[in-house]
């Protein structure tokens, strides 16, 4: 039993077979073909409105372009401390930026917030020569915590540096399972909300390397396609890219694909609150699980072979109270997750129980 | 018919057939995963010695990453004025080296001469305090004009630079098709000829988007693994590339797709040429042919619809003497053209011919 | 009265005249002169040891230039989140590093502590890919606070991240202020403590536009030559900042306008302190006066025309228990100030004590 | 005798004049100085128009700065071959703008024509994704080849860029020495000529360190304070720029220097061709002269301990007809030059000539 992330599965069926289904013929290269043509089309119907969409292979690459295309060298991003774009991409919005900075922000939950935003601002005055300019918020939907903003939580953040102007990117790589939560149109979550430029992740939803970059203002897309291109992810053979995702949104099944994972996750963290098992860390709002695990549960885990990420930094960074022999485990459920998997790990932890 | 390039195709059913045989149960994200190791252990048998191996999903990818792995910011490349990483990446050598420069050199057939490569290092003093220090030679195998260097000549140019300690890089972005040309081992014309980073086309050779960096002195490869990640090219379902390789490499499939596709460019090639039909810009040496098209050729081929990439100015920066109604056209094979497209092309220009 | 910072001063007598004395002649270009020759022998002697020096003309390309030599475009400088190169350089370190990241420590009186930087590392996983590697720790001397490190102090910081290989970096625009009031030979707070590369400043201290960059580690400097060039640093009269360097160390005239601003410093605390006018914010190590000013007091000096810094900011964030009515005001004096202003500050300071 | 470069120079009288009426008193740091804000009045007059002036310390850092300003970093720049930003500042140009290119182009005495300009267009397409887009020109006057352009060249150039927006930049180290020899009004051969940006130059003309970016088009320069400032060129004791400049352009005083250097020039000129002691590489029409020097003319030269630079490689890349045994000297003459010095390299010359 591996639970360490949702990028450990393969590829969703509908994804392999739009994917041979565009095995063969000729097609434009560089983005110029059909099935990249259809998913433009799919992400207008999707969130209501025309949109600019480039399709790249990872998700830092997407992240990383989207806030190059909102800040200048001498900006500044603020999100918040521990979010993928400023841990876990090892320098890549700095890279694509040439210099820009991250201004990492404390928040429960791995959420910001319109006031610790706001103080943030009072640190870096408008116009200051000595100092990097912020640009744009960048927050994470769902976050890192498994935890999910609200349409008002996104406004409100949008509205804490409107004075300033600062452009609002969310990192979507697990948007759907927010979306399938919040069970709200996505137009509503993202660009009626304030979000100017979304990251869709389709990776960890059922693709095998597939994300979008979506600017809900298309003004600010017309310096990407050089962007991308001399970072070199414009792929040559771009109907690899449509394809995953034609095979991804068609009739939903992204959706389908969340609300499974996110289904699991919800039979491993009833269950565990249920038994009296163990305490959640956060909340399970998406297709994460943090469980407080005591010394029993780490062997009884330990013993059954069952993979999991640690992430007690976080839990403790928050003061959530953690005893000295306990730890927090992330659980992560994919589009392949089995519903008996989650009953053998429920199994695994059960006896183990205090 | 559409010969406008290699990366018009779609992937190999053995590349497609792997990546189904890839598509269910766990593996270990970013290049963890047992896909990639055995695509590692492919190499080393292929070039008779340890490699290391950093798969990729783009040609820009792999030749921005291999070059910035081999200069300083203030370093130079000293390359064909013609060549992919010169003139087709959109200056992605130059973001990912942090702003090293190109030196561009003229040479016929898109090739640099050890002459030349001296007389630049004669341009630019070493250790010169206000120019940028030549670190690396970097040259296209095939070339963009569809030729091929000798292991001698790769050898002579390794040669040309050695008294200043340069490296040297091979964009093998159809690597395979020169190399069934030349008939010899991938160590003979690769490390065994000077050649210290190789960039191991792929995509054009059958797969979707995998392109591998492959550095025959590990020494150099020690920071790649941070230069890729922070790039975001490193994949999360790092099977996908692993995949895509273990079905181009087993059982030569790879030298066999490549095959193909010479055969087919020199089945165009010999029919043009016994029939009179017109002349070669360059010697058809791998799956690329350079016609030089009539206005009445130029007329028939329009009439039938034919695609193919005007390529003049390289021809007439050449002093290839076209007269002034005559273009040069290129025309590229890959595993997927059929005998039967061939000879219809044949069938479009023999009427037309003067 | 301008006690703003001090670099709102001009330059000493000494260094006018060493410039005077330069004024005529013809001198190799780009540091290829005696004055630099002769600088580089007066910072051997004051160092006891052979260094490697560089002359810039300002204190952001000194620091930026020195951290760029320290780390790699994915590597990481622990610094103090309100040190002069996180906070006050719009950016300089991550543009001159090509991306390095600033990881920014709370910590009282603008210092580290090796507790601090001990629990930074644990953030940052040795080795790990997706993370920034810390590769260098900077820290100021004396701080923006004023306030100084000693001998233990630095070399328990280096010390703290020995295990990791980190490198020490100090901002010394205010070396000289530091070094009277510790009274050590110079060698013993850097060298001998562990720091590798120095700012030395000479601006601040008396000169026009002078500060050197010192390597303690001649390995470290190989690569700083083209740096500072392809900076722009490198500027073509060197004997410019030569004649500056050497009017000021010569004979120890660097100390005694050190040791004059100190005085001056000291004379303002003491006479708050002695008249019970106001608080300190810390205490008065160098050259800088941080006075707690309450609503009279700042009415006062508004109403004289003295000019100074606001500070409260940081002052608010060590919780250094201000009033709602009270600001922090900082104080600058420089090798320029005279003691009867310092008189006609507390003079007008003094009637408005509560 | 040395005559290397005009950089080899100290400062002349009058600006060492207003250094020391500089010396004292406080000035708000940074560029907020009363000697800026006079200079920057002067340069309004000086060229009979708002301009937006920023000042440095180097040619290279101003150079540099401009590029960045009109160019993005898949942006490239036309430029000569030879030019300074292409040539001597080891790669300045493609770090402060990110990795930008510089296309170097072929010219006689080291001048671009329109043809030229045309044609490099004409290989990089207007939009094309995979390669660099040309944003701007760069041009020197005086060249490196002490050369100049008429105001009809410069609009020319400026002309042949319209079509696709490029702006126009001037490197004016030597910009002195081209205007005493034009005899037209600054204004004529910049910005009504179709200039945007401008590098003054100060330090070659007799200042220290002074050289002023100055925008013809206020729109360009909007985040030009926070790239000077990161790039460490935003100078603490700003006064120090601005009174070396007070010092250079107060009272036409910069105009007679230039006029000196190249009456210097001429001198030297009129002799060699009067006495038929050796020809010119190139006419002499600034302060520089290029001399073909004959075999017995080098050992004479080298007996007298005369000083010159090599410069043979540009003069044989013209094909200008060099013998085996000669080469091209460069003599460059400054502000501080005197004719006795002039008369004396005559006199070592004179008995030498075949």
């Amino acid at each position: 039993m591996n639970f360490i992330s949702d990028n450990t599965a393969g590829a969703s069926a509908p994804v392999m077979a739009a994917l041979m289904a565009a095995q063969d013929g000729v097609a434009s290269a560089y983005g110029g073909d059909e099935w990249t043509r259809r998913v433009e089309a799919l992400f207008a119907d999707i969130f209501e409105r025309d949109v600019a969409v480039f399709l790249v292979a990872s998700g830092t690459a997407a992240n990383a372009l989207a806030l190059a295309s909102l800040t200048r060298p001498w900006g500044a991003v603020i999100t918040h401390e521990e979010s993928h774009v400023a841990d876990d991409e090892c320098g890549a919005p700095e890279f694509f930026s040439d210099g820009a900075k991250l201004i990492g922000l404390h928040g429960a939950g791995n959420k910001l917030s319109p006031e610790s935003v706001a103080q943030a601002l009072g640190r870096f005055r408008e116009g200051a020569l000595h100092q990097v300019q912020p640009q744009a918020v960048s927050i994470t939907q769902a976050t890192e915590c498994g935890t999910i903003y609200t349409p008002a939580e996104v406004a409100a953040l949008k509205q804490a540096g409107a004075a300033r102007g600062l452009r609002l990117h969310m990192d979507g790589a697990r948007f759907a399972n927010a979306l399938v939560t919040l069970g709200c149109a996505p137009a509503e979550i993202t660009w009626r909300a304030g979000v100017d430029v979304l990251s869709f992740g389709g990776t960890k939803n059922g693709a095998w390397a597939a994300e979008a970059v979506i600017f809900f203002d298309s003004a600010l897309a017309g310096e990407m396609r050089w962007r991308r291109k001399r970072a070199g992810h414009t792929l040559s053979k771009g109907r690899f890219l449509g394809a995953q995702f034609e095979g991804l949104l068609r009739d939903g099944h992204w959706l389908g694909l969340a609300r499974h994972a996110n289904a699991m996750a919800t039979r491993l963290a009833e269950a565990v609150t249920a038994g009296a098992i163990c305490r959640l860390a956060w909340p399970c709002e998406a297709n994460e699980v943090f469980l407080v695990l005591s010394g029993p549960l780490q062997a009884a885990l330990k013993q059954a072979g069952v993979a999991y990420l640690p992430w007690s930094d976080r839990a403790l960074a928050e003061g959530r109270g953690l005893t000295p022999d306990e730890i927090v485990g992330r659980f992560v459920m994919s589009f392949s997750t089995r519903a008996a998997e989650i009953d053998r790990l429920i199994g695994v932890l059960e006896p183990a129980r205090r």
